[in-house]
């Protein structure tokens, strides 16, 4: 018979740390910990696949209640207790326990086994009523609420939830009696409170709580199970990816008890300080309390260690010293940062738990550098102990973690872009550009934004916007620059006449402060301290840094359209930029209008004269951005969007413009309206524009050309490389590159040696690429463009549907966030397979938002790119990528 | 020395009608006539690589000189005459022909050799004073206009022609002796009239007319080699797809004349009717006259044959008889239709020129099923020898060609839909229904057209649009239709306020007649007389079609959304329906409000509600159109287009709409505005829709499922076949089959053994098509879909581009007339591949615009296709192409 249930009893268990898959986390590390002779309160995990069974099958597997009884017969045995006997009654914590921790996702029931009257025989041993009751009132509410109601398949969210009537009849005895703390109330007050809950149970539920201690310990295994596929815990395997048919352990285990008076204790503690990363035991303790009191914040936990009198150490000598030799086991034996529970009973140290440490960025830098230091692991190991997460965390400002603990979110969003900010709400990017030129620190709130909006954008600590998801232009304007950004913050109602949004009852007005955490995104009312990253000094970045480009295999760029950017990406560890978009540019406003000009001229001779006013701005754009990337590859690409994105759209605006060219309002807004395009995703745009109004690539190609003569005059080494974009056809890029060529040879560049290449972004552009490889010197792959006509998306559009999609697993992931393997990746492989063929000398790179997706960067990396470009901040974690991959 | 000059000389020529590509078709048949023994004016032709080098290098290649004397010279030797001599002077005529007949695209100059000396030699030797100044007039008039001027590099088109200078010259001296015609001059005035050629020459071009005769052969040569790079000339091979490197041959010949009196004649002749095909001499002559002179119009030509005392059997019956024979002969050689020209000098019969004959439609079927039947050709040369054009012609209704020759069009277009009509003009598509109601023939004319406008398109006779491209929405409709449209015309100005449209000085209103010919963009004023076909009687056309289909290898299915539809497609040979779209359904104004209405839906039930209300107009459209293919498969798409082209645009109509549904404008407004997408093409569209609102697949199945059931109870053979549109990710399939199967079931209909499959059109369905097949019955590719996403090209935005590129030759055609083959069709290999490849038993189709153009249809059928299906009047022509490549 297949075996459901693994027991582990006093340094003997029949699992292991090696069997997570079968016992969960939780499970496989009590076996562990029992195997290694650590004090475990004795007891037995059932199985995944019993949760996998009983999910299929609505039922227990057969064979499965005797291995069960059986279970329970051997821990009876070594306790010398029964499970329901009056006398001497052994009580059952049931707590889940899945492959990968999901807290509080799940549900927990304790002191299963206690009734009316094994109570008693528990009072006699006891002889502590006060804390028998105490726990028996523990059980009647979680049983009723886990149990009796919430895995009932009856039950209903919109009712009063039995746990709030329950609570209601505990405060109003408190209240009767002027007591604050539950523990405030007497043996008999408890007594009647039991029986009260008994009452509402049994009005409630039309039937009484169960008096068998079996029957409360299958309701608990059975509860356990449905918590599986409760909403909390679904939506939760959706954001971290947990596949639905992982399953659950359940741990059924002897109780142990805290609260027995002043010679039992519970805490938490890590192996060494999850903050700061620096190895000293570090941990939190209360004595005569349960578990629950220490997180609760109810009672102010003590230090374990702090050489006061308070402290754990002092306190319980010998067992702190028990402790502290267990974690150092613990430490060495996992080889990886431990997180413990742990119970005094009444002068015995028992092991609750132990788990791999959540840690903050810095603390998991450091411990992974320190434990590669102390040779606990290997560089390679080292690597895989960080995360991305880990990284942005240390890159960007962050809320005082005190601060957050006492503050709830006025509102949340999606976390569109990482890192927290507070400053002074407006609604407007012109009056955000004002304020932000006085100094002051503003949060620009919008209900979505616009290319117009981009100056505001900028000069705004972070974003705000009500609508749009995560590829919105906002989300990708933000993460492209690292600012803070939260987006689609349905909870507030902006009136942007009347410069206030509304939240619930609460209105905040231009000119109040707000703190934002775009990596979580939540919206706090008024200011909050920030925490402010000093990277340049931060040892612990630059040694990650540094380990990790020794070991990448190719290079990371950056996408950096100003030198500030550039800089910045520079400090990151960047190699290059890999895609200088120019577009934004032009949207200063005294450049925007000369770009009007140009696209509202009638003759070619207009238009030139407009386009060349540009010249001057263009170069000293791509002067000082060469300059600061001196000797370093600065991938310019052409003009990229459709002409009317630069025009403008409301009536005023119109009229204004029209003013300036002394032409009709009614001419302007015959030009603009036939620069309307259906699709302008699939327009007149990128090297299309280019074809027809050739002038543009001469003057950016001047421009480039102009400022890289200046810079060697200067002795500088100025690197530049021109990429035309959107090329879909060979005559295209032939067109252009001779347009380039050109005006190099004019200015008699040609030792430059500047490279020619084009941005792959069409699939026909895939499949041509033996043809385009011939005659560029590189190709880089635009995942977004590629991605949408592959699939047929907009970017724009897919709110409407997407979100469905994902829900109903149509879409595993949003292809926009981690690219699409088997369709995207595949015309990529196509490509990288046919330009290789073509031109062995080829250099391939990647300049999507997938450039600074770890996913992607794994694929991309196999699939063969010499190098990925990404936004300034996701540089060092592409770099970790490559070098875990490496 | 390599050969550049071929010579024909009494029986002997060194080329052949092979030698096309070296000889030109003109100089090849001369060539070969003359080895035939048939009478031919000696001379040479100068080959094409001489024109491709002169092209290139701006010279003669060396040798050619010495070639060109030699060939004169032999010539001399045989004519026994010399050119330039003054007593006995030789003179020659100098013509362009090209690989591939340029009609009237480039230059000839006849009569080389005469001048002021050798003129008087001729007048000497013939005694015709007058032929020989009149001679001497049109060289001095063609060699000053194509050689002096049109070959000049400082000629500018915009001052007055040398051309209209001497014309003046001569009408002047025409008014001032009161003559009707040329002809009437006399030997003095025509002396008089060269002088003052001669005049007006030097003094415009400050240079004599070149009194050396080899400096006018020169300078014809040269002139005819420069017309090949002449504007006319490279447009015409622009859209004739000939290659600009091609080159053009030139023929140096004897001249002959027909204007030597009465024993001289000219002539031009069939050696079958052109217009019915019949097997029977035909063609026309004039006496003592000039090639030019029979097809002016000035003089009225005879009939070659008509039994009268006129025709030229009566007139010359040796010389006809001679005629008669080489005509025969000639057609037998060719194994073609021929059409020949010849002239009679002095009683002596010459033929100047025989190639294959033009002929309409009904004419190229006769003739190819006439010469098949008298074993001239096989079936495969029957076939190679009709063109789609041909078919089209006899579909479709043509104005009567003797009145087109009366009129000028009033305004051009390009023709998007083909045949003719004529109807009365209105503005609006309600005017159009209503008068189409009252049995008026329409013609709806508009700036450009939308999925609104449709009943109006399908009232109207024609539509005609000021703007958009061959592939806007009124071109595919009509397209689909076979409806005759003629769109992009320009040259109309139309104020629908006013129901009029201006064209020059010209205005029509509403009401008035125009004519439309859709096959060449012609529009005419008033009502000009059709000729209709009649597909049924027509012996020829059912003939052909059942050859066709005998020897096509796989199917053609027709694209038809009506009962009307598919019965016009079922006539003309369709096997089924490939595609039946199910959105123009909806437009119907009894249905639209119903959709609109499911659209504004608030609720799930109130959006159910709406669209059960569409199920039984849906029932009834799926009952007719199965009951009209009875027997045969109709793949019926599911809904396809974005919802909101179902929503009204302008403010009243808006206004209108909420009314109706008793909401507030700005409620419907904001819901419309919602709905509003950047590109609806990559947006909330096909099988999204359907994934998002479930209930229109339901409806639409449940409709499908019932006209099926009962057109079995009433003893039918409905064979539905359901298509899901835009599928990318396999996800959406399985979704939407389950829906689909689901209801099937439900009615207990599987036994019909509906086949359910997917239209392939986007990039990412191509690459997954392996996980497609295993789960499909059949796949169809939309090409037009794919093209756009393959490309990044909005077939609704490419106006502003796509002529530049196709001028530039960046790309070689527009990619939605002729399928890409280099990306698109690489993908669609790819998906065949793989289909076949996970399921053997998959039925592939497709069903874009492609599917009814031959060069399209070569490339799916070899990349293996199992049939293509295209709007009902391509049918025949898909099923001719079919046979040609089988």
């Amino acid at each position: 018979m297949k075996k459901y249930i693994y027991t582990f009893i006093n340094g003997s268990a029949e699992g292991s740390a090696l069997m997570n898959h079968t016992l969960g986390g939780k499970g496989a590390n009590l076996a562990e910990m029992t195997n290694l002779g650590i004090p475990v309160p004795p007891g037995f995990t059932i199985s995944t696949e019993v949760c996998t069974f009983y999910m299929k099958h609505k039922k227990f597997p057969s064979g499965f209640k005797k291995q069960l009884n059986s279970a329970i017969l051997k821990i009876e045995q070594y306790m010398n207790k029964k499970f329901g006997c009056h006398k001497n009654p052994l009580l059952f914590s049931v707590r889940s326990g899945a492959r990968q921790s999901m807290p509080g996702m799940m549900e927990t029931v304790l002191n299963i086994g206690l009734n009316d009257d094994t109570l008693r025989g528990l009072v006699q041993k006891t002889d502590n009523a006060q804390f028998v009751y105490d726990s028996y009132r523990r059980l009647l509410m979680m049983y009723a609420d886990v149990v009796m109601e919430k895995s009932n398949p009856l039950y209903s969210t919109t009712n009063d939830s039995i746990r709030e009537e329950l609570d209601l009849l505990l405060e109003k005895l408190k209240y009767q009696y002027s007591y604050k703390r539950d523990s405030d109330l007497t043996d008999s007050q408890l007594i009647n409170l039991c029986n009260l809950y008994q009452k509402k149970i049994k009005s409630k539920f039309k039937q009484n709580f169960p008096q068998d201690p079996y029957e409360q310990l299958w309701g608990a295994i059975n509860a356990v199970f449905q918590s599986w596929n409760g909403k909390r815990a679904i939506d939760y395997r959706k954001i971290e990816n947990i596949p639905d048919d992982w399953g659950t352990a359940v741990n059924v285990q002897c109780m142990v008890f805290g609260n027995m008076g002043n010679t039992s204790a519970t805490g938490v503690a890590f192996t060494r300080n999850p903050s700061t990363g620096e190895k000293k035991f570090f941990g939190e303790w209360l004595k005569n309390a349960q578990g629950e009191d220490v997180v609760a914040g109810i009672r102010t936990p003590l230090p374990i260690i702090d050489n006061s009198k308070h402290d754990l150490k002092s306190q319980f000598p010998k067992l702190y010293k028990e402790l502290d030799e267990i974690q150092k086991n613990l430490e060495l034996h996992y080889k990886e940062m431990q997180d413990l529970e742990f119970t005094i009973e009444e002068g015995k140290l028992w092991l609750l738990q132990t788990r791999t440490g959540k840690r903050n960025g810095t603390a998991a830098i450091k411990i992974a550098l320190d434990m590669y230091k102390e040779k606990l692991h290997s560089k390679k190991q080292l690597l895989a102990k960080i995360s991305p997460s880990h990284i942005n965390e240390i890159l960007l400002p962050t809320i005082n973690p005190q601060e957050i603990n006492n503050m709830n979110p006025i509102a949340s969003g999606l976390p569109a872009g990482p890192g927290s900010a507070t400053g002074e709400i407006v609604f407007h990017p012109n009056t955000a550009e004002q304020l932000y030129n006085e100094g002051k620190n503003v949060i620009l709130v919008r209900k979505e934004t616009s290319p117009e909006d981009v100056h505001g954008m900028y000069a705004a600590k972070a974003i705000l916007t009500s609508r749009g998801g995560m590829t919105s232009h906002a989300a990708l304007v933000a993460r492209g620059w690292g600012k803070c950004c939260i987006v689609g913050c349905n909870d507030i109602e902006i009136n942007e006449k009347n410069k206030l949004f509304k939240v619930g009852n609460r209105i905040i007005k231009e000119g109040d402060w707000i703190t934002l955490n775009g990596t979580t995104g939540h919206v706090y009312n008024g200011q909050l301290p920030l925490i402010q990253p000093q990277i340049s000094k931060n040892k612990l970045f630059n040694n990650l840094l540094s380990i990790s480009k020794s070991e990448a295999k190719i290079n990371v760029r950056t996408n950096a359209d100003s030198p500030q950017d550039a800089k910045k990406a520079y400090e990151l560890g960047a190699t290059g930029i890999g895609l200088c978009r120019t577009e934004h540019m032009f949207f200063d406003p005294q450049r925007i209008k000369e770009i009007r000009k140009m696209i509202i001229a009638n003759s070619l001779e207009d238009r030139k004269k407009a386009i060349m006013k540009l010249l001057p701005f263009q170069k000293n754009d791509f002067y000082n951005i060469l300059k600061t990337m001196n000797g370093k590859p600065v991938t310019i690409r052409l003009l990229d969007p459709p002409l009317h994105e630069f025009l403008p759209t409301t009536k005023s605006q119109i009229q204004d413009l029209a003013n300036d060219f002394n032409i009709s309002y009614k001419q302007l807004h015959a030009k603009i309206h036939t620069l309307h395009e259906s699709n302008p995703m699939l327009g007149h745009r990128g090297c299309r524009l280019a074809i027809t109004y050739p002038e543009i690539t001469q003057m950016q190609t001047t421009a480039i050309v102009q400022a890289a003569k200046q810079l060697l005059k200067e002795g500088f080494k100025p690197h530049p490389e021109i990429m035309i974009p959107l090329v879909g056809s060979i005559g295209e890029f032939i067109q252009q590159k001779n347009l380039i060529t050109n005006i190099i040879n004019q200015y008699s560049l040609q030792k430059l040696n500047i490279k020619i290449g084009t941005m792959i972004e069409l699939p026909r552009a895939c499949l041509i690429a033996d043809k385009i490889a011939k005659l560029a010197d590189f190709i880089s792959f635009g995942t977004n463009d590629l991605t949408q006509t592959t699939f047929g998306f907009s970017r724009d559009d897919i709110g409407t549907f997407m979100p469905e999609y994902i829900s109903q697993k149509i879409i595993k992931q949003d292809p926009f966030q981690v690219l699409d393997a088997e369709g995207v990746g595949e015309l990529i492989k196509i490509a990288i397979k046919k330009s290789k063929s073509s031109n062995k000398k080829i250099k391939l790179g990647i300049c999507g938002e997938h450039g600074g997706d770890p996913e992607s960067i794994k694929f991309l990396y196999n699939a063969g790119v010499h190098y990925v470009s990404c936004s300034p901040f996701r540089v060092p974690i592409a770099y970790l990528t490559l070098a875990q991959i490496a």
